[in-house]
């Protein structure tokens, strides 16, 4: 069983795996493993990757068979197990719990060669829907207090699989990142009476200079303090705290942003690994006026040296008014 | 002139470079720079440094001449700028000021080739009171708060030079990272009138699985809640809550314990990349019952993925127990 364990000093959690635990020979070999050959995720071989928990798919095929557009697959190698009990305890001055939690794999397409310049937007919002299907699922097991949504691309960016895929991974614990924008919006929310996403949705409107792409419902800017080049933030422009809650006539729109931000960053940086992930409220407040979720999207371009890692202070070589520059011009219309 | 911006959710603040600001030409052509050739670092190029501000060298040589052990020179590309004030202001909801601050590189040796298993106990120790004459130096400038002292070990770890070096940042802010362990140290000495540090360090040795290395003065141990594999943290067992209060009869000890970790992890690990950053008090709470010094040492050895970036919740496939047993190991005596 993996393990949670807690950072004493500022309590951020960690997940331990302490089953397929590696040894320096394994780390060290861990560089540019071979790609192509046999794909699990590829239509025909349903069967390598655990049964399926929902799948777009034609009628009448049945599951973990041909005949599906987007499948979800528990991830054959999980950080976390979903059986058992927390098991919460001290180990001295340590805490840890059971490494309890839910690890899934999206398959975004049945296209093993496809990426976010080659997909629809329909492709895209299925994905976003599967999303969606999948939290409000998940968060029904009264044992997860948050659940976290991201996609790697490229191998820099992490991932270990070429095929278009995304991740899910429920948690009994709020990871620490996330609880200090709950915290901060409601230190935000307290003195304003205003949620601070709304707040800098209006400004950024009004400004202009860090605008990536806006539609009818989303707007996609690079964050004034952006830690790395080309990040850029997106989020609907009415307040919406959790993104299950989020009405499905709006994810057209939706697809539409996500979709044009990520073609945007391949042409304009030549198709560069990235990471996105979802923020979302967390289960225990899930409804409420101060926190609005978004997409974080970061192009991996810089290596994060020791200054970053140590002091979770940043030094961005690209200002964000610059980098919404070149995305904003980059497939304009 | 650079400037530092505050996230405006979570008060994270970040170094934005305006000067020299990159273009998506400079990031994506960012892979391997080719190495050899002329070194500015190396003696006989003094010219080619900014002038020294500390050196150990033989006596009776001009600064800026060959006949040094050690050289400590401003960087030629600063992140911030020496001169001027803060001026700090807003921008709607935003907040930034002046990147006001200083960036100094310490060339550990004259040895072009030299890495941590070659430098000798003595070298060590004189880039460890390097350390400290610097920070002694910087603190009399009263606009800064926070002096961040690290280490990158090869391309992948964000080194730009092969000369082995080290870098000094003065911040007129207190990093995240940094603000996070005060705080936190702060809240458990208000719990238990203890340092949690201290408290760590008699856990760790009671215990023993965890321990990395040891000596009269000094220990090194894999944290209970390692984000990386074979991250190891040293520090003082006697508490010591800011590294330029550390007595200089000590540092042998500590050059002793940081050279021996250091050779541990390249036995062990074939030569990683790594980190290294010193962790000490802020200077408006320099002296203190509740804060301890200490180095974190990261090898870099997984890339951080999506997951990580945005959550803030790291997943470790080498439990520290495992990690400690094969650093104790190798070279072991």
């Amino acid at each position: 069983m993996p393990e949670l364990r807690r950072d004493p000093i500022i309590g951020r959690w960690v997940i331990i795996s302490t089953e397929r635990a590696k040894r320096p020979s394994d780390l060290t070999v861990e560089k540019s493993k071979s790609r192509g050959g046999f794909c699990p995720l590829c239509p025909g071989n349903e069967d390598k990757t655990p049964q399926e928990v929902f799948a777009f798919r034609e009628a009448n095929t049945p599951p973990d068979s041909p005949g599906w557009k987007l499948r979800v697959v528990p991830n054959k190698f999980p950080a976390l197990k979903t059986e058992g009990d927390l098991n919460k305890r001290g180990e001295g001055i340590y805490d840890k719990m059971n490494g309890l939690g839910t690890h899934e794999v999206i398959i975004e397409t049945i296209k093993h060669d496809a990426n976010a310049s080659s997909l629809t937007t329909d492709e895209f919002k299925n994905i976003l829907l599967a999303y969606k299907q999948r939290i409000s699922e998940l968060k029904k097991d009264s044992r997860f207090r948050y659940i976290s949504i991201f996609k790697n691309f490229g191998e820099v960016a992490g991932a270990s699989l070429e095929h278009p895929h995304s991740q899910i991974i429920a948690l009994p614990v709020i990871p620490k990142r996330s609880m200090e924008e709950f915290e901060g919006a409601q230190t935000y929310y307290s003195y304003k009476d205003r949620c601070v996403f709304c707040d800098i949705i209006n400004q950024e409107i009004s400004d202009g200079r860090r605008i990536v792409y806006e539609n009818d419902r989303f707007l996609a800017y690079a964050p004034f303090a952006s830690r790395f080049p080309f990040e850029t933030c997106l989020l609907p422009k009415k307040h919406i705290s959790a993104f299950e809650d989020t009405d499905d006539n709006i994810f057209t729109s939706m697809a539409e942003a996500l979709s044009l931000v990520l073609k945007k960053i391949n042409t304009a940086l030549d198709f560069p690994p990235y990471n996105y992930i979802l923020h979302s409220s967390p289960f225990n407040k899930n409804v409420n006026d101060f926190y609005h979720w978004h997409f974080e999207i970061i192009p991996r371009l810089t290596r994060v040296a020791g200054f970053e890692w140590g002091s979770g202070f940043y030094i961005n070589p690209t200002p964000p008014e610059h980098a919404a520059q070149y995305l904003r011009e980059a497939l304009a219309e």
